[in-house]
């Protein structure tokens, strides 16, 4: 069985990070798959799906790390040739990947009491972002 | 066909590495699937799953570049806000992901001759810590 | 519904990028699969699974950025013990995962207009390099 949903998140860019945990809930929920994978994707080249403990403070330091790794001030070839500015958005998003896969149990997804979701889109300015949201069991 | 297993391991904590390949291959097995999918995810926001040619000098070399990346030292409003101190773990969980997917082929998983499935625990004491196998196929 | 296909890339190491939009599309149009994933993993534990905007200037900065991050030159214990001098591919391999699994809708890959699907290989040496597409629904 396969059941899938599409979403749209009004982002911010630089490494701007969403919850997605209800959606994903809802769209599991909905499937009526109670065993099997979840997998969630950002559509575009600019963004990227993992975990973490959505807490303002947390959200701060993983934007204050990306900007270490790498820094949107950084020289980008890819901005100089394009002019778009965004090399530093691509390549956060290549090194986080574009995607996570979680485990449906009983029904629900299995994650950490303190472990959500979350898009972080990494553009360098506001974007309507899709996430796909893939139910198979 | 969905077929899951929770295992448990002991970690100690910042970015222990544990050979996780025995019990996924294990759990394969048992699954019955001669074809699909395995997702291996740690359940919790301060581990990942990834592969490594699981040797001693190598699993010191990764330490090594994670406390270069996100330094235990690091400053953290996360550590600051709640007193946990453990902000660098939840920063190199996110990085690098909280799961791996892997094919399964006649009944194997399809894995390199060096290449082992590991958990990662990032976080800065002892943990038990759990892991979920979800193989689909 | 489960379909598998083993392909191989010829690459040229440090983090060679090739692009694999190509052939996932063609496993995916010929298993027939309408909707599920498609999991796209690197044999071995030198090259990573990631997606990017495929163009020359990006990935040069990729490249570049890698070698900021984990760094060709760096001290390895891996390579001082084995003597083969790829400490760093490893990691680099170890910290971007090795697949990713992406949404199959309506019979086709969601990527975005501007998102390829990449084979990153880190070896310092032309591999041989296997890469499996497997595609579940």
């Amino acid at each position: 069985m396969v059941f899938g949903r599409t979403v749209t998140v009004q982002t911010r860019g630089r490494s701007d990070v969403h919850d997605l945990t209800p959606v994903v809930l809802e769209a599991v929920r909905e499937s009526g798959i109670r065993d099997g994978l979840v997998a969630v994707t950002s559509v575009g080249s600019t963004a990227s799906i993992s975990t973490i403990e959505y807490e303002p403070a947390l959200v701060e330091d993983l934007k204050q790390l990306l900007e270490k790794l790498a820094p949107s001030s950084m020289h980008s070839r890819h901005s100089a040739t394009w002019g778009d500015d965004n090399g530093f958005s691509h390549l956060r998003a290549t090194l986080m990947g574009p995607g996570a896969t979680l485990p449906v149990v009983d029904g629900e997804v299995l994650l950490g009491t303190w472990q959500q979701v979350i898009l972080i889109d990494h553009d360098n300015r506001p974007r309507s972002r899709r996430v796909r949201i893939q139910v198979v069991g």
